[in-house]
């Protein structure tokens, strides 16, 4: 074990902010670090926007859930996967970027959500805590409008940071032998994996320091996967030139 | 500064390994903190292949370009997007799954990707290096039959880890001013950024210490753009049961 793991393994989504600003430098810092993440092909199919603007957090907040963290964070960041700066790329030497490949949908989603993962780390690691933002996929015509992102752009997540002013526990993962297999996909033995995880998570839900309920980790999945989720979302992607063909 | 930040700076693929093994308890250390990633309202969608058989390695270093190191490192990792266990718990509660929606392929594809920078992390912490391969994806059809991969999963990408038998330098990224925005996306600015940045990489691309060549990020990119980037990726994600609707 090293202090890396521990940093990694002491993950928990912190929502409570304390009112301390994060300056600008300690933005930067965490954001170099997080491009040095692996990028397919070199392509960096990423823009990260940083929302200061009251009325914009507001607003995302708002259809984000609500989430009132969005308009409280310290710092609010929006993950964008970026084709557009490569079209840019071909255009400066005379070419045509070939669009719409569910190929360059999947690239740059990665790529955004590997730089996402290390901005976290880079930002846990200097004491902040935060959360990933999914909820801007409410709605994310109005997010693009608010922000001016333009097609060949898409925001993925958001992600709010600040330094902690709350101390929840971490939440157990799904045990190591069910998501880690070996040379073939099996579920052999996975029923009673997921019953014993299932205590697990029951136990959590049940003692937890806040929102304490009865649940476990199958009937909470079965309750949101038999529901219809972000319908819009196909039609949006195409629409913004992505995953077309 | 601290070290966590320094660890992420240091990052640069590894392709070249010592023949040293890595043993089971490091990977279940390292697979288990990267567990802890955040993952979307907590459906942990993703499954890890380790990929031991020499002659399925073989075939799937041939069929990614071919890439030599996926036969020959220590450890070699199959990254899947999972929605399967997240339809079992759906059957377990006796419910059924809503299907094939563009946003439980972001999800997935989002999740997955979490936990493998989280992987790198932790692998580069303990002093492994390594690569994505994303070159799985030139013949997933083939990668799903190898490895016994069912519908509602599919191999997002590969990794290849083990101790480094190379030291590469690391490969400058794109100003942290053009991939960082305030408030709106704006490209004001940004040509002089790319034409600052493409003599930051002509410069590493002559000086480096291997394969040094002529080039540009935005000539590199313009020509890779260009052309048609695995067209059967759509057909086969919504094959496999993922964005259909």
């Amino acid at each position: 074990m090293n202090h890396v793991i521990e940093l990694l393994q002491k993950h928990r989504s912190i929502r409570k902010f304390q009112q301390k600003a994060i300056n600008e430098e300690m933005v930067r810092t965490i954001i170099e670090a997080a491009q040095c993440a692996s990028t397919s092909n070199y392509i960096q199919a990423y823009t990260v926007i940083q929302v200061c603007d009251a009325a914009v957090r507001k607003e995302i907040a708002e259809l984000s859930g609500p989430q009132l963290w969005v308009e409280q964070s310290p710092l609010f960041l929006v993950f964008c996967a970026d084709l557009k700066r490569l079209d840019r790329a071909c255009s400066i030497h005379e070419k045509k970027m070939e669009k719409g490949y569910a190929e360059q949908f999947i690239i740059a989603t990665v790529d955004t959500a590997l730089v996402a993962q290390n901005t976290m780390i880079a930002a846990e690691s200097l004491g902040l805590g935060g959360v990933f933002i999914g909820g801007i996929r409410n709605n994310p015509d109005r997010v693009c409008e608010l922000l001016d992102i333009p097609d060949d752009v898409y925001p993925v997540f958001g992600m709010c940071l600040g330094y902690p002013a709350d101390d929840p526990e971490t939440k157990p993962r799904l045990p190591v032998n069910i998501v880690l297999k070996k040379d073939r996909y099996s579920t052999e033995g996975d029923e009673q994996r997921l019953e014993e995880y299932d205590r697990t998570t029951s136990e959590y839900y049940n003692n937890r320091s806040t929102c304490s309920r009865d649940d476990t980790w199958t009937g909470q999945m079965a309750e949101m996967m038999s529901k219809v989720m972000r319908p819009h979302m196909k039609e949006y992607i195409n629409g913004k030139g992505f995953f077309v063909t």
